[in-house]
């Protein structure tokens, strides 16, 4: 079908699916897209494949006024290869299912792959498939793919045992902070010594590897930090059926941390403890920390309910983020 | 956090995100779901993972007066299982990244999940995770996973050779017809003649195991008719650089199609070629068509701009599905 293009920053519908496919594998390319489906091999012995999804929505997990498409693109990725490394596994590949309004900029989608390619880059995978469509409202569903190797367990949440320390690898609080400030000062209006924490919030920065460099080193429970820290440890707790100790002086708020409170009017421990959205990864063991982790807590004792404290008592804030 | 509920018909948010989550483990139950990811074992030597995904979004791919929430559930798996299958391979695994309004029925949720358990116990799948999140239209992002074992190379579109015979499992036309039905005289509306037909296009049925069957016993290219008969097979004769010819003969409509196309006004061979959504495997093989399959055409010559023919000739109705 012949379309006549005259729009110099075309939209999906001026350009048509075939052409919008063609931005992103140019933005994004991989051999093995293409087909009606990916192959991924298996090299090592006992490998096992490790999957998630996690979706973005446009007004609710990101607004263009605040995020570059790239950053939403590297956020998407990060988060479901955040839940890949939370196994203890390498990610390998990526799926991206896109949904979007006819009138969405062609340039958004490009700008999209290229994030969603940087990010799959740092870590040694692809974008090896997907499937473009027409939706109200921007719609990012991605699916991470990841490999296990070896006969090491997966890290589960079910495996947080007494006596073991809570380890933590990235910041916490950071996005959170980035949250509010973008709240209150839109993106051009937040002073510039806070672009960490924009970073932070926009398109999420993790060390590729933390999560199988965790799993190698004896970690035996991990998850990352999406919904809130005290949430997100508490579904650990339950799962494992033990009582998790938050340590302050560990998780103590940096100068930084503390300054962006003062100006959005917030406490910093709410940041640390309900913000959630960095995916920070933490884990218990009862080895040291792994490399590139801290200790911030340790798991206390069995507790068939599950529980989070802070300093051996009820924290201050233990909400966490909720879709309804 | 606490809700009372007082509605006898809940809504997503009367009951909150983690209850809608609870509602679609119960119905598609699997002890793989529940962590940050979920882990597949690969029992077969040389085994390597397929992955797919495909989206479905209310108004655009189904309508909730034209389908039983358990029918799009079903569907949403079959065609991401059928593009899993046309890769040879065998659908073990599928990922659920669900986004709708708040106020979509709790009853929606727990039936889409019912359909989507009994489609991937078809398949001896499993539904092993996914994401719930707020979203302005129902939108359905499953991602398909599937095992291809042994050292045989998957179907892929680039693999079809002259001198091949084309073959086809499954109805080709009848998910259009029950579409141009629906269209016409609503799900309550149409004569029950035509029930084949609506299942066809509102629950799309394969019979599992044809992709799998298909690669071993010689079938080297392979594609479902998703977007259009001469469309999909347009994508595979510019992948492969052949003509491939459609047999009038064996593509005849049945006496059903002709009346149901008859009765909207139309005519059947519109459904057959430009229908697509049936999701019928179509593959090529030197050899005779294997169990289940049937022959409808031929791969005629090398063609590096790649063409599909009816009868050596152009065929009538030629485009296919476009999002945009």
């Amino acid at each position: 079908m012949t379309r006549i293009v005259k729009n110099p920053n075309p939209t999906l519908a001026d350009v048509g699916e075939q052409a919008v496919i063609t931005a992103i594998v140019a933005h994004a390319p991989s051999t093995r897209n293409g087909d009606d489906a990916a192959v991924l091999d298996h090299a090592a012995p006992n490998s096992r494949t490790v999957i998630t999804t996690d979706t973005l929505v446009e007004g609710r997990h990101f607004r263009r006024d605040w995020s570059h498409p790239a950053e939403i693109g590297r956020k998407a990725i990060t988060q479901n290869f955040a839940d890949v490394e939370a196994m203890g596994a390498r990610p390998i590949a990526a799926l991206l299912a896109l949904s979007a309004p006819g009138d969405t900029p062609l340039e958004f989608v490009a700008d999209l792959a290229r994030g969603i390619n940087e990010r799959v880059t740092d870590y040694d995978a692809e974008l090896v498939g997907g499937d473009v469509t027409d939706n109200d409202r921007i719609t990012i569903a991605v699916t991470g793919i990841g490999q296990l190797g070896g006969s090491l367990p997966p890290l589960r949440l079910d495996q947080a045992r007494p006596g073991q320390i809570l380890v933590a690898s990235g910041h916490i609080g950071y996005s959170a902070a980035g949250y509010a400030l973008l709240k209150e000062f839109g993106r051009t209006g937040v002073p510039a010594e806070f672009d960490p924490m924009l970073r932070a919030h926009c398109s999420t920065i993790l060390t590729p590897g933390r999560g199988f460099v965790a799993r190698s080193a004896g970690v035996t429970a991990m998850t990352d930090n999406s919904d809130g820290l005290v949430h997100d440890l508490y579904v650990m707790a339950k799962k494992s059926a033990v009582t998790i100790n938050l340590d302050s002086a560990a998780l103590q708020p940096d100068d930084l941390l503390v300054r962006a409170a003062e100006l959005v009017g917030a406490d910093p421990w709410e940041f640390i403890l309900s913000g959630g959205e960095d995916h920070t990864l933490i884990g218990t063991t009862f080895g040291p920390p792994p490399t590139g982790f801290v200790e911030i807590g340790t798991v206390v004792r069995h507790n068939s309910m599950g529980a989070v404290t802070l300093d051996r008592a009820a924290p201050p804030y233990t909400y966490g983020w909720e879709s309804y």
